[in-house]
Parts: C-alpha cells; sequence; structure tokens
C-alpha cells in the first residue's frame, strides 16, 4: 500500500481523554478515531492487525476441531428471560424496544444465544461433542470507557462455546481451548501468564485466565517468584509468611474508652499495638438487590487484621452469592450494632461473623466494643464471640506464600504485577443447558442437560495490549504476528525518478516475496517520514534514497531497537526476508 | 470438514414463515436459523459462502484503490442530527438511550460516520480522492421483516464512500465503482441487470441499481426486450405505444348524472368510453409530516388516464418532495373538493393540478363534477382548467415504448421482471459534505465541500439472491464461487474400512489440490445422504462407495442437471477438477 493514496493521518498529540501508552499511540498513529466515548471507527492500519488475529484464531480452532458460526448482534428479551439474565445482568446490557414494542438487548456476551442454536438440533449424545464460536462485534454499555479499546463499549469478541455429555467430557474440551489459546498467544509474541481467576455471574467453577503483562493492565495479578502459579488477586489465596502461634493469657475481656479513635491507624499509635495485631470488623449486607420488594439489609460481619483489606469476591464466594455484597453504610452499621463503623466489633453482634483466617490465631486482641467511643481488650475467639466460619477473605499481598511451593524447601513468595485480560475460558456446567432446556438423551434414553463451557477472546483489546506491552517513546512496535505491515519502505527522494524506480521495484519485490509492504512516497521531508516509521512501528523499516543509491545501498532498521544495517540494493529483499526471521 | 464432526443439521420441512424458494431452502439446509423475526444466526455453510463473496469484493474494491476501515454499528444521535437523518428516517432508525441517558440509534447505513471520519483529517485538495469501504452489520428496524434474509432486520452490508475534489472527479469514482460492482457480479456467475433507479430520500442525483433477476425479486423491472435499456418501475419513463392526435370538438362542457358511479370501470361500463380514455383524478398532501406543528395538507390533484395508475417516486420528484407524497383520505379529499373521491375532477379546483403526459393529448373528456354523482362531459385541458405542470408521473407498463430505442426503426418495448437488489450505486454530491461541514481548501485556498459518493452491496442478500435464482426442487445449486464447499463426497457404505480409507485418500488429495471439500461420513442411508447432498447443493458430488471401488470407480455428479459419470478411483481428482473448471 502507497500512503500517498491512502487515507491514513498520524497526529502529533494525543487526544486528552488518554490516559495510557497504548491509547495515546492508537489515536496518534490513525488506527483509531473516537466516534462516541468507547465507540471508535477502526482504520485501515488497525484492521490490518486484526485480520491477522483473527487468521490466527481461526486457524489454532479450526485446527482443533471448532466450527465457525456468526450469531446476530441484536437479541430478543426472551431468551435471557430465561436464564434471568435479563433481570441479573443490570444495567451493562443495553435494552431497547423495537418499533413494534417488542425488548431486545444489544449482545454483551452469547451463551443464550448460543444455547438456543443448539438445543434446537442436538437430540442424542450422538450429536455431541460441538464446539462452536464466532468472531463478532459486541456491546456493553460501560458507565464510564475508557483506555481506548481497552473497556469500549462496542468491541470485538471471539467467543466460543462447547456442548459435552458430561463433565469429564467438558473439561477436556476446557483444556483443549486452554492449549488452543496457548498456541494463539504464543505465536502473538506476547508476554502473558494464565491465572485463575473468578467465574463471576457467568456461572461455573473453573476458569483461567490469559493476561497479558502491562503496566497499565487494570488487573491486579499475584504471580510467584518461584514458581509457575499465577492468580488474580480476585481468587489468589493468601497464605500469611508469619502465622502467629500465640497462646491465650486467660484475662477477661475488658471495656476502655478510645475517644475520637475511628481508624485503625489511630487506634495502633494510642494503644502501641501494631496494625497487623489489630482486629477491624466489616458489615455488609447480603442482600442481592434483585428483589426490589426485599429490602431486608442480611447484614453479615467481616473480622480481619488491621493491615489486611477484604477481598470482595473471596467473601462473595464464601457467602456463596452472585455478586460481591455491599458495605453497609454508617447509619446501617448503626441500626445493625448501635455504634459507628470506628467502634464496632464481633462480640455480642446478633448476626453471622466471618472471620479471616489469617486471624484465626490471634488472641488476646482489641475489637471494638459495640459502643461509641469504647473497645475491648483481651478479646478471645470461641470464648467471647462464636464466628460463623473461618476463611480465606483477605486480599492476598505481595510476600505472601506461594499456595503451590510455599510449604517446600525453597518457598515462593507472592510477586505483584498488571495484566490485561485478553482471554479465558469458563467450565460452565449446566447453569445454561438446565435454564433453557438444552438436553440430549443419554446411552440410556434419558433426557440429561448438555455440559457447557464458554471461551472468549478480546480480538480488539488483544491488539490494544500487544501496543500497551510493545512500545518505546517514539510509537509502537509492532509483534510481527499482527503488524499491519511487515516492511515499511520511506522514500526518501520521491521527486528523484531513479529513486522512485528502485523503490518501487523494491517494494513490488517484498510482495512477490509473501510481505505485506507499506510506502511512504508522499512528498514529504525525511524527518517527518522517520517520525512516522517509528509511530506506526512496523517491524522492518527500508529507507531508500538518493545517496545511498549513489553508493547502491538502502538502510535496513530494526524497529525495536533501531539498529541500521546498510545492504546493497539488491539484496534488500534478501535482506529483509533475512530480518524479518530472525525477530 | 467432516459431516460426523459437524454441526450440520437439515430439516425436511421448512418453518412457517418461510415463503420463498431460497428462505425455505436456507432454512432446511441449516444455513440459516431464526433468532427472532428478521434476525438469524448464520450456520457454518452460510458463513463459509458469506467469507467467500467478502473476499471476492475485497479484491476487486482494493484493486480499484478502496482502503478498508471498520466503522461501528452504535452511532451518537449527534452526527445524524446534523444531518436532519435522526428525525427523516423514521422508525426504520433503531433509537435508543445508553445508560447515561445519551442517544444513540444502531446503524442502518454510515454516510454520518464516515463524513466525521473523513472530515477530520482531510485538509486540502492534496488529501483527496479517498474511498473508503467497510464490511459490516446494519440494522433496520422492519415492521415486517419476511423472505429470510432478503428483508432481515440485521443483515451484513459492504458499504463504500467516495471523497473527491469536484462533481467530475466523483463520476470517475461513480464509474470505477460502477466497474468494480460488474466484476463482482460477474464472478458469482448470477444473472443480473443494471438498472436505474430512484435515489431516495439519502440523496443525490444519479444512481444505478444491480438487480439479481429471480421471480421472488421484491423489485418490479421495466427491461427492453430489444435493447440493453433496463430501469426499476420506480423510475421507468412510460412512453405510450400509441398516442393520442384528436382534435377538441368545440361543445362546451356540461354536467351529467352518475348516480352510485364510483369508479372508472363502473363509469366506463355506463358511458361506452374505453377506461384508457377516461380521466382519474386523485388527491395527495405535499406535507412532508416533519414538522408535528405544520398540520397543513396542502394538497395536489393528478390527473392521468383511468387504465393508468399514479408513480409515487415520480410524483415525489415532480413535486421535488423528499418522501412519496400520501393519498389523502375520503374525508381529506371532500374537504378539498366538496365531493366524495369517485366523483372528483379538476374543473374549478383551487389546488396545483398536475396532468400525466400519456393523457395530455385528451380531447373532449369526462371528469368527476365535484358534485356527489355528477359528472362533466367535453372536458378539454386549458380551455376548462389549467395544469400547474404535464409530466410523466405513471407507472410504465409492459408494451410501452423504450426511452433508448423506442424511436428508432425497430421500436423496443418494456417486458416486465422482477429482481433482487443487491447493490447500488449513487452520487451523492455535497448533501452530507455541506450538513456536516466537511469540506477542503481547494487550489485556490477556498474552503469547498467535498463531492461524495456511496456504494452499497446486500452481502447477506446476495447469498440468498443466488439461491433463489438457482435452484431446483431438490435444493440449492450453489454457484461456485461462493459455494460452502466445491466438492460433497458422499461416503456410501463407512462401516467398510476399504471404502473409508479410498475416501480418505480422495478427500486429502482435492484438499491438497486446492478444493473446499466437505465429506459426509455419517452413518446414515445412501438415500438420505444423496437427498442431504441435493439439497445442500455443492457445485460437483462423488460418491463413494464399495461395489464402485471393486470395479474400481467413483461416481461423479453435477449438480446443476445432476449428470453422472463413472471416473476411475485414481482420476477421481482431475476430473473432479476438470469438471469444476467446466462450470
Amino acid at each position: 500500500m502507497r500512503w500517498s493514496k491512502s487515507h491514513i493521518y498520524t497526529l502529533k498529540d494525543a487526544p486528552n481523554d488518554a490516559e495510557i501508552p497504548s491509547h495515546k499511540l492508537m489515536a496518534r498513529a490513525g488506527l483509531i478515531r473516537k466516534v462516541a466515548p468507547g465507540i471508535y471507527t477502526y482504520g485501515n492500519l488497525a484492521l490490518r492487525a486484526l485480520r491477522k488475529l483473527e487468521t490466527i484464531i481461526r486457524q489454532e480452532l479450526d485446527s482443533r476441531g471448532c466450527q465457525e458460526v456468526l450469531m446476530p448482534m441484536v437479541h430478543p428479551a426472551e431468551l435471557w428471560q430465561e436464564t434471568n439474565r435479563w433481570k441479573e445482568m443490570g444495567d451493562g446490557l443495553l435494552k431497547f424496544k423495537n418499533r413494534n414494542g417488542q425488548d431486545f438487548c444489544l449482545g454483551a456476551t452469547h451463551e443464550e444465544v448460543i444455547t438456543d442454536y443448539v438445543r434446537k438440533d442436538v437430540k442424542s449424545y450422538r450429536d455431541l461433542p460441538v464446539n462452536l464460536y464466532q468472531i463478532q462485534t459486541k456491546y456493553r454499555d460501560e458507565i464510564r470507557p475508557r483506555f481506548g479499546l481497552m473497556r469500549g463499549r462496542e468491541f470485538i469478541m471471539k467467543d466460543a462455546y462447547s456442548f459435552d455429555v458430561d463433565e469429564a467430557a467438558a473439561l477436556k474440551n476446557y483444556d483443549l481451548m486452554y492449549d488452543g489459546y496457548k498456541a494463539i498467544f504464543d505465536r502473538l509474541g506476547l508476554q502473558y501468564r494464565i491465572v485463575q481467576a473468578d467465574a463471576g455471574n457467568i456461572g461455573g467453577s473453573k476458569t483461567h485466565e490469559f493476561q497479558v503483562l502491562a503496566e497499565a493492565g487494570e488487573d491486579h495479578l499475584m504471580v510467584c517468584d518461584s514458581c509457575s502459579f499465577a492468580a488474580n488477586i480476585e481468587v489468589a489465596p493468601a497464605l500469611s509468611a508469619n502465622q502467629s502461634q500465640a497462646t491465650a493469657s486467660g484475662a477477661l475481656k475488658e471495656s476502655f474508652a478510645t475517644p475520637g479513635l475511628k481508624t485503625i491507624a489511630a487506634l495502633s499509635k494510642v494503644t502501641g499495638v501494631p496494625e497487623s495485631k489489630l482486629v477491624k470488623t466489616m458489615f455488609f449486607s447480603t442482600n442481592s438487590g434483585l428483589d426490589p420488594k426485599d429490602t431486608a439489609l442480611k447484614p453479615v460481619a467481616v473480622c480481619l487484621a488491621g493491615n489486611d483489606e477484604v477481598n470482595p469476591i473471596k467473601l462473595k464466594n464464601v457467602l456463596g452469592l452472585a455478586n460481591p455484597p455491599l458495605l453497609l453504610t454508617d447509619e446501617e452499621v448503626r441500626q445493625v450494632t448501635g455504634a459507628s463503623p470506628g467502634s464496632c466489633g464481633p462480640v455480642g453482634l446478633k448476626i453471622p461473623i466471618y472471620i479471616d483466617s489469617a486471624m484465626a490465631g490471634f488472641v488476646d486482641f482489641i475489637v471494638g466494643a459495640n459502643t461509641d467511643d469504647q473497645h475491648l481488650k483481651n478479646v478471645n475467639i470461641g470464648r467471647d464471640f462464636t464466628p460463623a466460619k473461618t476463611a480465606d477473605i483477605r486480599l492476598a499481598k505481595a510476600g505472601d506464600l506461594c499456595p503451590e511451593c510455599g510449604s517446600s524447601s525453597k518457598p515462593g513468595h507472592y510477586r505483584s504485577v498488571r495484566g490485561i485480560e485478553v482471554g479465558h475460558v469458563f467450565y460452565l456446567g449446566t447453569k445454561y443447558s438446565k435454564a433453557m432446556g438444552a438436553t440430549y438423551l443419554n446411552t440410556e434414553g434419558v433426557p440429561t442437560p448438555i455440559e457447557m463451557g464458554c471461551y472468549g477472546i478480546g480480538v480488539s483489546r488483544t491488539i490494544q495490549s500487544a501496543i500497551e506491552q510493545s512500545h518505546d517513546n517514539d510509537g509502537i512496535i509492532w509483534p510481527r504476528a499482527i503488524a499491519p505491515f511487515d516492511v515499511h519502505i520511506v522514500v526518501l527522494d520521491p521527486d528523484q525518478e531513479e529513486v522512485r524506480q528502485s523503490a518501487e521495484i523494491i517494494y513490488r519485490d517484498l510482495q512477490a516475496h509473501g510481505l505485506d509492504v507499506f510506502m511512504d512516497d508522499r512528498a514529504e521531508r525525511p524527518g517527518v517520514k522517520f517520525k512516522d516509521a517509528d509511530l506506526l512501528g512496523m517491524p522492518v523499516r527500508l529507507n531508500i534514497g538518493g545517496r545511498g543509491l549513489k553508493e547502491g545501498v538502502v538502510e535496513l532498521i530494526k524497529r525495536k531497537d533501531k539498529s541500521m544495517t546498510k545492504v546493497k540494493a539488491e539484496d534488500a529483499t534478501e535482506q529483509t526476508l533475512a530480518l524479518l526471521k530472525s525477530l
């Protein structure tokens, strides 16, 4: 493609709403242009990257027996009502009425539509397994879209769904997709980790996320500094490196005045007890809010060490809820305990109390007295209050022991990194098939719910994550697998007939060797062209100019480190191919 | 692809809502499954046909210097308000509010979005021309979707938009796209006609439609039986083969009683004047209805020969309206004329009167008297009433003279055929660029509105139109260019190891020669497989069975005429390639 014939415009400055490098670079390189918040037009260069990624995905999935279909973007409410997600998905699901007054939504995910598609035809165990996928535009009504394609409203996904006779077969498909995803992300040449994660409200019980490592990533990951263990902080098990082994003194609990001490930090300062040995008590409502008639709080208390934080996902799972429970307001806490939050504790409460396992060994500790400006000391678990359950409820921290190798002779510890979720694999079980009556007749002729899995890759997000991971101050450094073009030719003197001719010959020769070639033949100064070439970031650049050609040479530049080699003009193709191969 | 590993299910019976052959066949062959009225999931076979068509489109457009981009499906109201189409498009444009209360619509077409995209970067005449296209899902909120993909709500379009410095350049791009479309539809091997058409409310002044000929087509076309002239009936010029040349008698107009004669047929019966010599008068409102405060009727009258019909599109264009005017109700006619519609005529009316050119030569004719149960005879144009304009307002008919060759020594006449509109090219002019401030600086540095064109191909509709044109009682007959597979292998005795092996060898060998091969390896009876093969309709079928292999032969069948040749098993690939080449 010739730049002079293309609608490609670079920007000196990124738009004001671009906060992270990849968003800035995508806008500056003309890959995307904003149409509305979270909604973009993809320029030709972005589309080329998307198509290359889509081709890789198709190759890997087709070779594993998956079949591509294409489902609609507009879904009838009826299907989503069958699984109750019409309500459960909340405002993220964009709903509307058509001109005939019927309810529809924009597809944010396609479990309902694919389950409906499959249940129409699958009758018997002989019709299974099935593994279908699509690459398609989806829409989620984000309140605050940001970071370009990373948290957009309209985005491109590859979503796959497997259908099997039983759990063992479903987990086989799960492993197949897990391997397929590894193959895909390996081919992209991205640094990524496969992490344990929470299944969320999509259902299911086994899931892994594929996370591209990048500082600007929205996901917080815990990775072991010794073994390959990695988990999203949402579910990362928290094992303290130093567990308390103390014995209770036997002293009875005793109230003492703590006027104005409303925080753990203030309490620690006055009492001299380190925050890690204090106990904080927090209150949550377990009412899901789905039934507007049910306004009961259904409160629970959670106790944990003063320097720890509650992990809402873990708490959700401990409580068996669909969504993380909401913190009570100060007023609601007072209703439940009779005191303001800073003076509350577990002793004497009539509601279920959950304690974090990191404080399970605490003895003779201090808690709020449920009377304003009063605390209790010498409190002990069991004697002074009875927990409903002791569980891992806190957020893991860097330095915590690795759950895989933490008890070995060379224990590993958590390191905290950021990631961009670009893929996930879920084992769904029968949540959707049961709700939607998607059954098959088993070998005994008994109708049986189909076991399902679902598998997503954020196609547009993956493109941006590659840029987020691979760029420098001057621009994008495309991994070759998804680079819009392999080679960027800069024609330095397009007004010289000889230069134009030589460039044309090399341009065509590279194409004849199967390469995707972009040629900057604009009437611009070399400085402008070099800057643009660095910004657009194709893996290899060729500078072709009058001065070089007089010596019979052109300049071959590797974008990654900007190393330059002069090569004979007639060897340009061969040397370019060799350089590309080495990347 | 092996059928045993595929999610492909044929149906014995078409769904009840399938009215035309192609819709029935697409459903029966499992190409589409309904999700909601006018909304479908495309199965793997349909997707393969779509992808082949998309590839052909991309090749032809890219080779003509067009560039692919991808615009969003969800559009902000602001862009559509700039051109006033937010209002003008009416209920066909599906509008909704997002969770933040902002107005959006689903993209039914993309003139606004692409003009916004281009105006951001195009500054000078040096940035033009630009020709951008996308292949994308669109949504139109049809009241009564029908005929499967033919008049669906969600559908796939290729839409292209050109941007030029002036009309001459824009028409050059128009011709380029016209030729590109010819190349595309020629490659598909479809019978089609390029017809003149109405530009509708999309703006613009020059347009052609690409119509695939098929009995079930929704469009009515007039084609010359002698030359290549063809036009959509919406705009087909109506030239009567026998124009009246009579002279007025001089008799004065005279009222006579016509009790109960409310139709032209009844009037003709009683008066003995043929319907073709009677005059009917019709009344329309020229109020567009766009301004709810303006409730004035703004009526006009139209006179035409009793056996002709008003062409609403021609009338719209004669009146210079954006949309066809609405017929007045009986009550409204009475308000305007003082009589019911069956007794109305042009004499004495205070509103503009338009007369069709086919009655311009009428003398001493009969019209309604604008008094109930009264008509006037001996009425003459000019003497008794003065038309605002004489113009071609009627629907053309089979037998009318061809406007191209109708005055030659061997005049051609119209033949009436049906078509499916699969493509259109429009010269838009500056309608959108002016409304949206999309200007460039010309060579004198003066800001100038960009000249635009737009060009669409109904991608999903083209697939169905191919089936509508090419099928028989047993199923689809795919044109090779978009056939999901080139070859359909029927394994007749899949339980025989030798047959399986031979089939496998031929299957792989055909693939190695670059063919797309589908193999029916299911454990089904031959009769079932033959029926399914005819239904799915791949161009060439190979029957491989135990009996044939004993003689060393397989059966090679051309789907089109079901002609069968026995060929040596070892020649199967060669013979298949030769047969495909001959199609």
